[in-house]
């Protein structure tokens, strides 16, 4: 806890310092998906331009205003995914100030960026060292700095106190659906899943590094917002999809999109993010919590798709298998 | 054209009097589509903070730093797209300047859109004065209020005077392999499309727009930046993809999945954007041609693959026969 605590404080410092014109959040696949809800709350709560990219994307794009006064974050749990080692060195160069994210201490990202975050990773793990944890708690950090707010330290508070049992709690809610659920689309060639906002990232990286990547399964992360103006017409009786209804907004977008697909699929179903448990956490606070939750529920439904199809979690067939 | 001019003329003038603060656009899939090229072009060629986004994600998520300076622009061919005029509402609201694109001249959007751009659609009408090629018209006559420079007048030019031509004749190059590629994949159930940058629209478009929704086919528009990070794991002899190689950063990302691929899949078609026809063109100037001509050429795809399938791209199961 210490050591991620100086880390931050040393990040935090620097920032705060800093004449930040704006923040560029840069990784790969999953880790991408991390950082996103720190995109999501820099635009909700300041005025600084926020985004959000891959990291090729991102030094392929080479953004005008990407130099002094940017503030770039970026993550890789190896520390040693090519692209995003490449992207902190060329937002270093470009003058940016730099914070990596990484699970391996003295990798080749840890080298290149500036400031440096280790983040903890699996079951024995705390979870509020995770990677998505320590971001939110490195940006409220930041915020609070910049613009004091008591619900900055009441969310950080709420990451380090109340959240690990929030999410226990909320696990064991979904410990049946899961079971279900895993058994039931055991041979589902397709699985589509589909969100918005700040629990859209979960949605996205479900797809691609859950479905796609360790299950090899078909999947898109559709958009509710999207859906209806295109992919909305692949619904049919037998056409998966997961919807991870958002807390924002009353889930509105998402209610839309399950009234319509109940009608016409008899495989759809739903998390409402609104279910959670998120005790002591105040009403404005909630939605900043529901990524951070959600995705350990997919997850267990994951894992009981993966024993339903013999297919463990962990095989691939070009991943860390050749060289690509 | 006549009438087009004069009302890109009108907002043109009404943004390079404005105190630009950031630049939105905003519409739903295809449109939005159309649109992202512009929020590309904003981020290369200013320092403005330039954002796209779905119509309803851009209300929910409601950005602290959209209000006054904010350019909002908006696209929707009915002008009746409801997520898209109460976006245009909303963002006139907050007190930003809006644009709004629409091939109905007096729809809704026409009324809530401070400014109105109408533009042409179908066969019969001329290409540049389809709606992305006016987008274009706006912005680099925008870009040349603010920043003049000769590649912005020739950059119109081109559109105007050129552009018709180099499409045709792309075209025609592409007519084959359409014909041979309609008939080879009529019985794909999925087929995936990747590419990255300036033309990751038109992947992302034909995905959700043609494949789902006009032809029924499962689709996601894979990131080629994103693909080894998770989606290439469902790379698989019979997995199909159209790789759309982009024409910036020489194909670089593409190239990577396309030797990837080409490997473990015998159904990889390639559409290498730097083979289209940029005849009168500079250098640094074809990649914003790119998607204008990447749309059709894939279209030509679409034709064939619906006539093959005895499928035609304007059958709707949902779309505009209920309410939804």
């Amino acid at each position: 806890m210490q050591e991620h605590q100086q880390q931050i404080l040393r990040a935090v410092t620097a920032v705060s310092k800093y004449p930040i014109r704006n923040f560029y959040f840069v990784a790969c696949g999953g880790s991408l998906a991390v950082l996103m809800p720190g995109q999501y709350l820099i635009e909700q709560e300041t005025e600084f331009p926020a985004f959000a990219y891959s990291s090729a994307e991102f030094t392929q794009r080479n953004p005008k205003a990407l130099g002094p006064g940017s503030v770039v974050i970026l993550c890789s749990t190896s520390g040693n995914t090519p692209e995003t080692v490449a992207a902190a060195k060329f937002a270093r160069e470009k003058g940016a100030l730099t914070i990596g994210f990484s699970h391996l201490v003295d990798s080749p990202l840890w080298q290149e960026a500036e400031y440096r975050i280790h983040y903890s990773t699996g079951d024995e793990a705390e979870v509020n060292e995770y990677s998505n944890a320590l971001l939110y708690r490195l940006l409220f950090a930041i915020l609070d700095e910049l613009q004091p707010d008591p619900k900055y330290k009441k969310m950080i508070y709420g990451i380090l106190e109340v959240y690990p049992r929030n999410l226990k709690q909320t696990l064991e809610k979904y410990k049946e659906w899961a079971e279900d659920l895993g058994k039931a689309w055991k041979r589902e060639p397709i699985i589509y899943t589909m969100s918005s906002g700040i629990t859209y990232p979960v949605a996205y990286s479900f797809a691609i590094c859950i479905l796609m990547e360790m299950q090899w399964i078909h999947s898109q992360a559709l958009h509710s917002g999207e859906f209806f103006h295109g992919p909305f017409e692949i619904t049919d009786f037998d056409v998966p999809m997961i919807i991870l209804k958002n807390i924002e907004n009353d889930g509105r977008l998402e209610a839309r999109a399950i009234a319509f697909t109940q009608k016409f699929s008899d495989k759809i179903t739903v998390v409402d993010t609104s279910e959670f448990c998120y005790d002591g956490i105040e009403e404005n606070l909630k939605k900043y919590f529901a990524p951070l939750i959600a995705a350990p529920v997919l997850r267990l439904f994951a894992t009981e798709l993966a024993e339903q199809r013999g297919h463990p979690l962990s095989v691939r067939r070009y991943m860390w298998k050749m060289k690509y």
